[in-house]
């Protein structure tokens, strides 16, 4: 630990925010790799080929309404919204880092699925025969999926860093994403269509450990602008609510045709609806006069979506899916109450949207639900076809029974969350290096750093400017 | 009305907003009781189970793509996006009142569907061999549609009342919605694709007979808050834009497969595009220099595809649609000028969102456009097998015909006035029992009661703050 | 260009902006104008007719799935998203016109759509054997379609114009769209999936030349209001990040089934990632302090979306649509820094949304694109029925080869230039009349012109107001 405070020493020098040439730089040469790796790798797939109408027909499919593309383009665009416009307004809460929160999760994410795209289609949709990964609309889904673990991990270190520090924590968590995806799904065969151990744990605890390694001992130099304005908090309900509407899409996207999808969708919608009543309950029992406090209702009230993520394809039960939800919206309320300032005083994670509370834990119990549900999978509640269909008992794990698929499930949770600190620290290390321009502790969560924010003399105080306007002319 | 008066003394005593006891008991007495309800009750559908893979070959469907949730789950989303982003947002006009509008409307609706998935399922699909209630995706929608006549009942009463008394609300408003639903759909045996009698008429007047019944004559001591500000009618905008775009998935949401939705999305878009030229063309007429009035554009604009919602999947044509649309602009945009003041002045009822002229005569105008429409129909203009389909002329109601129909419609209409203004002042007695924490006169229309508000003070004035902010930094 | 001055000298009178009779007019006589033309000519087409079932069974049809509903609908629903918020919102980043901004976008789209379909309905759909125009939801998407090319031409003129003047050049605009879509799409048989010729480029050519023979030499005069605010800006991003996500929806809604939607919206995505890397670059880049201008991050990032229009159906590859972004991204934000100054100062074009930068350079460059995507192609590519679906070489346009289709796609290009700046010089002439309530120079870019604005001397300064709150309650 000695060491670690000496390099942090090392790094602390007089910042410089000055991004001029680091952050083009960064951009230009990472868009031109990703021009010649999509150029050398990246095809359609035969569902997005113009030879699709021939291998319809040689594969007896009789109408083009079969095509992927029509089971899964609605649910990629939900997603798609979940993560330009859910996860980006959601961060707005800030009352002088709202470009910083929507501009930065737009640059990242838009960096992010290129390269998540290329990652995952080396580990997952390689096509061996003429070594090209064949993309689609699950794929584009996918991507999606991977940036949201890196979108988790910018809400534990947002306002604290560098646009330059985020291109590289989003370069290192899509490669041990892509790694962690493909050990936690192929290797040990979990299950995990709403990823809560994949997306949800990996990306908390990643950005946790990040934000660990950049520990500001001084950032209360900055607690002016550490909190929200009036407007900033309704910005900031804009991503919570497209971020709650559209779970159930998130946690069915990637679900089985049919049945599975249906299913994933009603679990996580009941989830959702019961988190945000006790979400509701504790916000309010535990403040001064029973007032409810918005950084509860902007986030717990997510977390059943990410506690159902593995079990939401599962027979979990109309009732069992409002227990999970339930359970999250008590557990995360109290996180943010006791567990943030904790963490912050005791163990030094500054985690400024509380990926804890939101992610963190709701990963690991969704990780744990998911298990018990696998584990008591039986013939007589999904049928014989229909076990094997959602669990995908075919191939190399056609021995498979529901009770090590449960135990296979307990693994993946390990394997997330060893992946998401064990990177993170790692890459908290890169981040220390004096390097990347970011911002001195007293100028944390101001835009004013990165942005050019506009004059606002002229248009405050608007009494006087009004007034002189009126008088000014005649209607 | 003497006792009425008398009851109402008794109760306006000094107000306490103190909530932090009965609204974390409602919460978790009542989400628990769902849990219970579910468990017992409600297991998926036949379609959102693992067998579905057998009584897919049983029934002999050729792909997955024939489950209902690829036919309805597009339109669910977008209801779902106006339950929650359409109504919280439309309602947060309020320059002070946006926490409430967007954070009540979340709570009330997360609890309102579920109970409307109990209350709807027992009356409408409840499986007697197992006394159970099967769920997929239709019956999602459908609890949407409940959730939206509570939320119309909340836009009369917005900023008037504590939360708990809007779950009081909403526990009764489920609870009747479902029988006068049972009553107009399966009793009498009307259509009401989109709700113009089941949701919006019954919805508007169930909330105005509440705020009939809980008429506070001193609210004028709270007008420094009733109106809006630059900020908030644009945050208002948000929500009916997407209340306006998605209207037709509402419409269509539960129509017939294939031209039934179809035709319903077309009706519907071309009713809302008419109403928003009417809307502004008497905004300007009526207001001093021709300006337009943003409390119009807001809502008056939507005004025609609630009175579409009956006929939206008939035969209505595209002119038909325009006209309706037509008129609906104009009578509600009128509604606004002259019969709000006239009704809180003359018959004390205080409609905070104008529910009356976006919701009732909308919703009655629908009801009787449905009824001739119904009552017009005919074989050549249906084809046989198309007005049977239609209508659903099937079961018990083989012999009816289309004339008969009409008049069943118009049978609706009264059943869903009578829930709405009966069960209004029965639920508004039981409102104003002075035990529900609910803002005194000079305190309503302000997030202060319920909610942590941000502290403005660090950031305003802002021109000050930015200067020191630029002195105290070495850019 | 002396007699273009005398005549400018000549409407340049004192301003009225009371559209209290103008506006009402217009709107009423043009909506009852439309009832009566659908009345006569518009009807459901076979798909949204309760003859579907009949019809259904002739064409052997297995299930209503494949009703064109269940193919189009979820991208219709997204690109009415990009129409009324993504445009609306879009253009709310100046200070004080976000009514105008939000509110105009509006009326006019509500108004151009039902046109739109009269106008493509003659050209395209009109069924010969009865006069009539069949009406579907590909309909609807192609009206959305023709509003947004109004609205690109709304963006160069934000601000400066009358709603009577935008109403006409509306009526202009559409009417022009659809003779310029039928020549380009059905005389030449360009292919324009995505519109980046008949959408983008004659819309944004449209506006110019309207802001051009609409010039302001005094428009300085309303500089205070000519930019935007911190909130403003956010407002501004729910837009861009709106038109961002469904972008893919926009291009690929009237492509082919199966394969030619799953590619165009493949390639959609890909090429709007680029854009945002190489947009950051160079904002970053040109700017003092390597700041960002929010203005690029808003604009110019969805440059890659109207440059892979046309060819987005086409064998682009994941590659071609990242260098397409690429080179947009750049080209777009160096015409924000360079070319939209120049042009205002040199030329006479003040363009308040530089759409020129997002639509008109972007829609042209797409054109080529296509053009030489187009004549790039091959049978040992698409497959000899692919090419065939994909370009439509059928019919009179049998013998057709790739090469010629790359010149007819060349030829497109300069339909669409000539048609935007012919007709936008031409209704600029009429829009120069002094009579349609147009604001002096002095009091643009403001709402108070049209809009009753909300007294804002209450709410501010909230300090002094709040804390007064605080003092007269007891809490």
């Amino acid at each position: 630990m000695g060491c670690i405070q000496s390099f942090r020493e090392f790094c602390d020098r007089s910042k410089n925010t000055n991004v001029r040439l680091s952050l083009p730089a960064v951009c230009i040469v990472w868009q031109t790799a990703m021009i010649i790796l999509f150029g050398v790798f990246i095809r359609y797939d035969e569902e997005s080929n113009p030879h699709w109408i021939e291998h319809r027909k040689e594969a007896n499919i009789s109408s083009d309404i079969e095509n992927d593309f029509y089971f899964r383009y609605p649910s990629f665009q939900d997603v798609h919204v979940m993560i330009f416009v859910g996860f980006g307004f959601l961060m707005t809460f800030l009352k002088r880092y709202s470009f910083g929160a929507v501009g930065f999760n737009f640059l990242i994410a838009a960096f992010c699925l290129q390269w998540a795209l290329l990652m995952q289609g080396w580990f997952h949709s390689l096509d061996y025969t003429d070594g090209k990964i064949k993309i689609g609309v699950e794929s584009l889904i996918n991507a999606d999926f991977c940036v949201a673990g890196c979108l988790i991990a910018y809400g534990a270190v947002l306002g604290k860093v560098s646009p330059v520090q985020l291109m590289v924590l989003t370069l290192f968590g899509i490669t041990l994403f892509a790694v962690e995806e493909y050990i936690i799904l192929s290797v040990i065969h979990a299950r995990d269509a709403g990823g809560s151990m994949v997306i949800h744990t990996f990306g908390a605890y990643y950005g946790l450990a990040i934000s660990w390694m950049l520990y500001r001992p001084n950032l209360d130099q900055s607690s002016r602008l550490q909190g929200s304005v009036y407007h900033s908090d309704v910005f900031a309900m804009i991503g919570t609510l497209f971020l709650w509407m559209f779970w159930p899409s998130f946690n069915s996207a990637i679900a089985d045709h049919g049945d599975g999808q249906h299913r994933a969708a009603i679990n996580t919608y009941l989830a959702l609806a019961a988190t945000v009543l006790t979400t509701v309950a504790f916000s309010s029992l535990f403040q001064k006069h029973g007032k409810l406090d918005m950084v509860h209702i902007q986030n717990s009230t997510l977390a059943g979506g990410v506690a159902v993520g593995t079990a939401a394809e599962f027979m979990l039960m109309p009732y069992g899916s409002l227990i999970v939800g339930f359970c999250c919206g008590v557990i995360s309320t109290l996180g943010y109450i006791f567990l943030t300032p904790f963490m912050e005083k005791h163990l030094k994670i500054q985690d400024t949207c509380g990926v804890h509370n939101l992610h963190a834990m709701p990963g690991v119990i969704g990780g744990i639900v998911g298990a018990i549900t696998a584990a008591a999978a039986s013939d007589s509640v999904y049928g014989k076809e229909g076990l094997i269909n959602t669990f995908d008992f075919e191939g190399d794990f056609e021995e498979m029974t529901p009770t090590r698929q449960g135990g296979h499930q307990a693994a993946g949770i390990c394997v997330a969350v060893c992946f998401g600190v064990g990177g993170g620290i790692m890459v908290g290390f890169i981040l220390r290096l004096p390097i990347w321009g970011d911002p001195a502790d007293d100028n944390c969560f101001d835009d004013e750093a990165y942005w050019e924010v506009p004059d606002e003399e002229e248009s405050i105080p608007p009494v006087l400017q009004y007034n002189n306007h009126m008088l000014n002319k005649d209607v």
